[in-house]
């Protein structure tokens, strides 16, 4: 089973994955997408778009998962990030990916025990989990691991079979 | 010169289509994409893209043109919004199709004449603009069609070059 998480971005997009096999990881790794930021908002969409074609053909993953969006303050900046977690949710259903969503709190929960861990805290933590030796030196690429091991770590509880989806909104 | 229009939407997208030579329009018209509303997100936009693809494919627009988005009681539904809209701005890049966009208010006022216009007159205004016979069934057909619209406007009064993209945000 290959579970690919995603920090969607109009700058930089992360992408975790996870390979797993009888509810153990046997490989897990990350990395970002950069976009030109010379571009203009449909410009960096259509790059995304095709690197994100890339990643899912390299990985063939069965399953993708990104998080909910969690508008604070900054409602325009969510906004712009919705455009990009278009392009990906689209990207995957177009490779017929199932994909699944957890609430950013429900991500730190699983990583940290805490939903209100701190960003630093997730980087740490999901580093030791999944026992990776070299540091992983973007936030981006860390958050979208973090993101994948949430749904790993559902499946692995036996949640998914239990609840059916109920676990998490599909979208 | 052809203009391509949209009306974003995850339940129904509306296009228009104007194609002009020397600041005349020599045709027009509009419809919509309807999606499956059984399907989760991710798998509307993927309907999206796909219809998408057909219709940048048979029309060739030159040109592409959205509303920014007005985010006012309804965040979320903004939010759900930006999704689709994403999916149509990578769409139209990735076809190397330049977009532009336009406020809400610029809309109504190229339509009608005044940016506090209601969607009705909007609607009303437009099929009388263009001309066309049959009434417009769609209300995000013709609003995807007075976003067309709403370029050709500004391109045919000089604006597009004496300013040279500073009248409108491209995107």
């Amino acid at each position: 089973m290959i579970i690919i998480g995603f920090d969607p971005g109009t700058r930089v997009c992360g992408y975790g994955i996870i390979q797993s096999e009888k509810q153990r990881i046997l490989a897990a790794g990350c990395d970002i997408i950069k976009l030109n930021p010379k571009l203009k908002l449909s410009g960096k969409l259509a790059e995304l778009s095709k690197a994100l074609s890339a990643v899912l053909d390299d990985y063939k993953p069965d399953i993708a998962v990104v998080e909910t969006i969690f508008y604070g303050k900054n409602i325009q900046s969510s906004i712009t990030l919705a455009h990009a977690r278009g392009v990906i949710l689209q990207a995957c259903a177009l490779s017929n990916i199932r994909v699944f969503e957890y609430s950013p709190r429900e991500v730190k929960k699983a990583v940290t025990g805490n939903g209100n861990g701190s960003k630093s805290q997730v980087r740490a933590m999901i580093q030791k989990i999944i026992g990776l030796t070299a540091p992983i030196e973007s936030e981006d690429a860390s958050d979208a691991l973090s993101v994948a091991y949430t749904h790993f770590n559902k499946m692995k509880f036996g949640k998914f079979n239990l609840v059916e989806e109920g676990y998490a909104k599909e979208t």
